[in-house]
């Protein structure tokens, strides 16, 4: 299943043979994971890629009180490591963690590196995900630089309404950088 | 000279012959701007991508009082748009502005796909570029929800000094947050 699923993403960008198709997959170990499992724990070396083919996982870094403050959630069709330490093979920033029983398909930086040679129409692929996904963290740091708190969950609630009743809500408020009660506050007062 | 930057940052990722990235740059625009010149305006089409090879740019939008609000500076070497925008061909969520005298490529979005198919190794570059934009993204985000505004400043200043002299401080203020009565207070404490 998760085999198919990560095809047929890359093949909505690229138009790919099913021999190929499957010779990429072949670069790639299936896992699943139970909900809270760690994938990846800060201060280790981050040689995995992540794609999520079914579930929900989030990269999040413990703060100096011990909360756990996600920085990014991936769910089904995302791509998801800390990219800078993935890339230069340093010690993580972050940890990653399951949220939800998931199906992730993971590659370590020396397979990826030969998957890229190998099939180089995939670096098109790729270019365009972190396109996207950067475009996307400009646009939050706008949000974050514009709205309050409260604005920011209603907008992201108005936006991503499948998301929000999806994702733990304390880790939606580290999210969203607000305490996990005033978070409460806010759906009270909106329903009250 | 802007041509031989661009060369020269290319081939630090790709081995091209003279040859190629002659033609490579013969898809791009050359401008010089002075210092508060706009490239884009917000609302509308995003259609270019711009290289700095020299000076400084900067991606904002204007807050409900008024106040430009920077989400991005671009110095030599940098590449910027709003990307969203410009991978969908919609209106522009930001303005760019040349904040120095400055000397910059542009590539409009048809040429910039064209490059791309002509140039299919070029994939290897930009995915290079946006998988470092994103990470690098991602630990500004944790930034921003790790340290107070006043420790991201001092942490800026010392990751980026040559940076933190170099931008207007107004801006640079509201890049990290902060109201520039704030940051002069922080600066003048910092030193009194």
């Amino acid at each position: 299943m998760s085999e198919s699923v990560l095809k047929n993403h890359i093949n909505s960008y690229l138009p790919l043979s099913e021999e190929e198709l499957s010779e990429i997959i072949s670069y790639f170990e299936y896992h699943t994971y139970k909900k809270k499992e760690i994938l990846i724990l800060t201060g280790k070396r981050c040689n995995k890629l992540f794609f999520v083919s079914k579930g929900c996982l989030h990269l999040y870094f413990i703060d100096d009180l011990g909360y756990k403050k996600t920085t990014q959630f991936a769910m089904e069709n995302w791509w998801l490591t800390d990219f800078l330490a993935f890339q230069n093979q340093k010690e993580s920033n972050f940890s990653i963690e399951s949220i939800e029983n998931s199906e992730v398909l993971s590659i370590s930086f020396s397979k990826y590196n030969e998957l890229l040679n190998t099939f180089p129409s995939l670096e098109k692929y790729f270019r365009n995900i972190y396109e996207t996904a950067y475009g996307a963290a400009l646009m939050r740091l706008k949000y974050i630089n514009s709205y309050s708190k409260e604005e920011m969950y209603f907008r992201f609630q108005e936006e991503f309404p499948e998301f929000v009743q999806r994702v733990p809500q304390y880790l939606l408020a580290s999210f969203l950088g607000l305490t996990p009660e005033y978070l409460s506050e806010i759906k009270k007062n909106r329903f009250s």
